[in-house]
């Protein structure tokens, strides 16, 4: 490959790029401008991969964590003549329908690795990646690939790209190539204004091998990714670059960050790359040097290499499918009583990685606790990647990225932390939920029955946040029935995450539960033909909701008692089913130790809620329990006088 | 101060700490073990504290950030005689209702500084009470004193603390002294499980000053905290600590982490400690050296100080308190049509920035597109502490924190980023909220609004997450005059947090808002006596609901409308009040482009809502509301629909 190739090669991408933001009239040209060069040198001479055939298990992976620069990716693809990126979607770039969204969106068939735009995602979902990457390794050298990871200054400010650093260098992650954007500038301005660290000097700290380049000298850029193959430990280029490279009075500017160059710096642009064909025009044979930069050989190879491999082998590359006798083993555990649901999952966890290869536990500290660590554990560390468990450390951030990057890979993470720290998992949680990735969050002490720890550890809002955010599949099972149900749905349907809110006290079972009908979301556990209550609960509540029943049931009041087991299950049930289950009658109760916002969706305006829209406490949950009137004799008696009140229910219309 | 007297001080800090964690039977011992040596020294030579008058301001602070070691806060609260922490409080550590809750919990009377137990959120606090002592120093050198943060190995490796950590060397916040209890356990077991990083090595990259100590070896923690006084940059000081120390087979043990010691080892740690008195009772001599070891005269001397003060300095140095004149001036601005409420707020924040001195705005990188950055801001940097905007870099975790310390000393702190980054900032967020601290988020782009950046930058869930935060005060404003009232509201009653969810697009306003109505959470904006349908919206879907109100009313229907711009305020009105509001008729109806589950409160099981509980996608934002169905015509021909089926409206209950 010549200089000249890649020169030329370069100024198409970046053509391309300003053309389309400008054209959209939207987006970021800054960065693809400032980082053509590296790129066009490691697309030339480095990165492995196929247009024919874009999710090629053996190519390099290429995560652009810096997501905004997505016109880089989407001229890349459209040069290299990957498939669904014709002239025509580039033009419309940002537009509803394209496949040329604001930031890369991953879906299992694109060339887009990875759903970036949020910072740092990217750099925790590579190390995952690259995590996987070291997995296939043990089994076979056609997972001899590279992640590269393109940051800016921006994901690095970001905490889960320190977190995901740490646990990368403290796994020797050498199959992993961050290249660091370095343009010295952020959307506010000068990145003076508000970091004064060394990356060389931290990555180091972190058990990197670092290098510093000039970011638009080809031989610079050659001889660190050359250098880079070779490491024993993850690679952090800063490539020194100029944003914005060649726009004009935009050049070096934040200007140049977020929105179009306009007309006369766009000119400027064209005149600096003596560029004087029509927009969105690309040369034959600048197409032709970009077409020449697939590995075609290394695809050949590669495809030789894979022939060679065992049944079991091409088996372990294909994305998990979770065994059917897996799942026979898990209905097959015995039921029991007055268990925690923490335990009753750390159960089905014990057959899980006992059975499935692929699936990969872990914790951000609390493997015990939340019952992810078990007998069939075995830790996954620097010197050996064939166990099937992660201590992520105190890093729930860059856990949920991490898992996400393995998902992605074709793994199956499991993650546990309490629930109430998914508030530092949720950027991850959501794009694993906007990406359909197949993992399953294991959230334990899910409510002040967490006790003396109090009201930071106690979570309140949690579930009502986690039931809003769209495809994430929630569960609250009350015993150990239940939670076999959920599990079996969720091995069942792996395209989505799902979550596992689970109790750390003991809870009496109803012994009314049934495994079957948890994956309708919701079901009767006491039903009448007309009922006068309907009493909707789950998880720990459960039971107390069922006091409620006798209690109510004994002054002959007809209560039916609903499981709603899971929100999201529940509302995809077809209107025949929720009818039946929600009833018509006045009288609707729910109870759930958590805040109310999701139940009026069931009990609608004018229900009775029992649970906390309030902070918790510390103290023995026992005690909490009655504090905040969770008591089936404080229940009983509300619903009692309301039912009484000389007021008919209906008029009661105003407790909303 | 002799050894000998510090060694016994000590030892009853580690006696009341085992003692009263094997008293509750829950609790972590291993911390306030292994921490008590250096914890002793920083308390009898260094630490500025006063029994008498806990919240003295020239006080050093005492920032715990490992939460869970909080015996020994207490033990020391106890030991020195602070108000609140007599032997009772010690003996009921954990209960309810006690003083001493599972981690220590801030109320603005106790010595707690700030609430912790989420793992790095009190090193945060910390770099934000390090800021406001430099601005206090500006002032007065009555504000000389320092921030001690005790932090462990799970805080570090939280990605909050390194945000924090690059913000506090950024700034060369050499009045910040983070002590580090580096006994390399965690949890799940020694620390090598999940990290190799060299902590000095990275901090010493973040700019700061950094040392190791043998954490039990008395000159060396004495040399080491005399060495910090003179610091030109935060300081790193990481002590060697055995945790557990003296606890028998538990020391150095993660067993001594998170459980009693039982009977044996606290039997062991006696013995260990020559300890001889029955549990809970601390002789008279060790109780008169922790008596000795407040510091009298410094408090003579600062009160001194303190009497030549000026009366604009002693101003300053109380907590901030909104001058009427601000409010006026805000209460004044001109009313303005289709201008977004991002646009509005920046108007509200200029006269903020001009006229309240202990108001700090900033920004998470996106000063301009939130608004937060305008002609009276003046950057705080590492030179001058004078101004009032600070640049966070791409650091949402920590902004949330240091505004949280910020709050804590007494300023007025206002962050900017985008709705959906709020994800980021949530476990700041939620301790704000419990906190009760006056701050305000500005959060805009709060919907499909965004536009072209698509579905990772869109939010959809969060303003559903957000509303169910207790104590966390939502407004969702539409126009300038709404913004008005909401920011008055808010300045008038700074005792929590605020959420300003604003638009990124201009919004065209309905003429019909109240801007004295907007404290009250909801209210009608367009009002008939028996309405048929009522429809509830806010933010930039009012002006929508007000069309489809228009339609709905040229086919003789009656309609009320209602801007519901605050839940958190709506649901604090009088039962009255509300039942006015949501009204009788049977046909209710919400219009919020963001998910669906808040709403239902208000407008019941059957209520029709329009909104969206999917992902947004990336196009013009035009094109979005047309794809998601929220526009005028759509949602009227619905309702109207649903209105004249045949079927009435109440048998239609089958849409939950």
């Amino acid at each position: 490959m010549q200089n000249n190739e890649i020169i030329k090669a370069a100024r198409a991408l970046r053509i391309l790029s300003a053309c389309a933001v400008e054209k959209a009239q939207s987006g970021h040209p800054g960065m693809p401008l400032g980082f053509a060069d590296v790129f066009t040198v490691l697309a030339a001479k480095y990165l492995k991969f196929n247009p024919q055939d874009p999710r090629w298990f053996g190519r390099d992976r290429l995560v652009l964590s810096a997501g905004h620069g997505s016109m880089l990716l989407y001229a890349f693809y459209y040069l290299s003549r990957f498939k669904g990126f014709d002239i025509e979607q580039i033009k419309n770039f940002r537009r509803l329908g394209s496949s040329t969204p604001g930031h890369p969106e991953y879906d299992a068939i694109s060339p887009v690795e990875t759903t970036t735009g949020p910072l740092g995602q990217g750099f925790a979902n590579s190390v995952g990646m690259a995590i996987a990457g070291k997995k296939y390794l043990e089994k076979t050298d056609a997972a001899n690939y590279k992640i590269y990871c393109i940051v800016g200054d921006g994901c690095l400010m970001e905490g889960i790209s320190y977190e995901a650093a740490s646990i990368a260098g403290h796994l020797k992650l050498n199959n992993l190539i961050v290249l660091f954007d370095s343009n010295s500038i952020t959307i506010d301005g000068p990145t003076s204004l508000a970091i004064s660290e060394n990356q060389l000097f931290k990555f180091q700290g972190l058990g990197w091998s670092t290098l510093c380049i000039d970011g638009h000298n080809l031989e610079e850029i050659d001889d660190a990714l050359n250098w880079a193959q070779k490491s024993e430990r993850p690679v952090f280029i800063e490539c020194k670059t100029t944003i914005g490279y060649g726009a004009g009075d935009k050049a070096a500017s934040c200007k140049s960050h977020g929105a179009p160059l306009g007309k006369k710096d766009l000119d400027e642009l064209k005149k600096f790359l003596n560029w004087e064909h029509e927009d969105f025009v690309i040369p034959e044979d600048i197409l032709d040097i970009w077409r020449s930069f697939a590995k075609n050989k290394a695809y050949e190879e590669w495809q030789a290499k894979f022939k060679k491999l065992t049944k079991d082998q091409i088996e372990y590359l294909k994305p998990i499918k979770v065994h059917p006798q897996t799942i026979d083993q898990i209905k097959k555990l015995e039921t029991t009583d007055g268990e925690a649901t923490r335990v009753s999952s750390s159960k089905i966890l014990e057959i899980i990685a006992q059975n499935e290869p692929k699936a990969i536990l872990g914790s951000a500290d609390l493997s015990t606790s939340v019952g992810v660590y078990n007998k069939y554990c075995k830790i996954i560390s620097k010197d050996d990647f064939d166990g099937n468990f992660i201590h992520y450390g105190i890093r729930e951030n860059a856990m949920a990225g991490i898992m996400n990057g393995l998902a992605i890979e074709g793994f199956f993470p499991i993650g546990g932390t309490f629930l109430v720290f998914s508030d530092y998992m949720k950027p991850g949680m959501r794009l694993a939920s906007l990406m359909k990735l197949g993992v399953i969050y294991i959230m334990t002490h899910d409510s002040i029955g967490v006790g003396q720890d109090g009201p930071t550890h106690q979570p309140v809002e949690h579930l009502t946040a986690l039931r809003s955010v769209p495809g994430l599949c929630d569960f609250r099972p009350s015993d150990r029935l239940e939670t076999i149900g959920a599990f079996e749905h969720a091995l069942s349907n792996l395209a989505q995450p799902y979550l596992m809110a689970l109790s750390r006290q003991n809870i009496k079972s109803t012994v009314l539960t049934k495994e079957q009908e948890v994956k309708k979301g919701a079901y009767c556990i006491i039903k009448n033909h007309h009922p006068d209550i309907t009493i909707f609960s789950n998880g720990s509540e459960l039971p107390i909701a069922s006091e409620v029943c006798k209690l109510l049931e004994a002054d002959n009041f007809k209560v039916n008692l609903i499981s709603l087991v899971s929100f999201n299950l529940f509302l995809q049930q077809d209107r025949g089913y929720i009818q039946e289950i929600i009833g018509t009658n006045e009288i609707k109760v729910a109870i759930e130790a958590a805040s109310s916002y999701p139940w009026h969706r069931f009990i609608g305006r004018d229900g009775l809620f029992f649970g906390i829209d309030t902070f918790g406490l510390s103290g023995a949950y026992e005690d909490l329990y009655k504090h905040f009137g969770l008591t089936p004799q404080n229940i009983y008696k509300k619903i009692k006088y309301e039912s009484r009140n000389q007021r008919t229910w209906k008029d009661r219309k105003t407790s909303a």
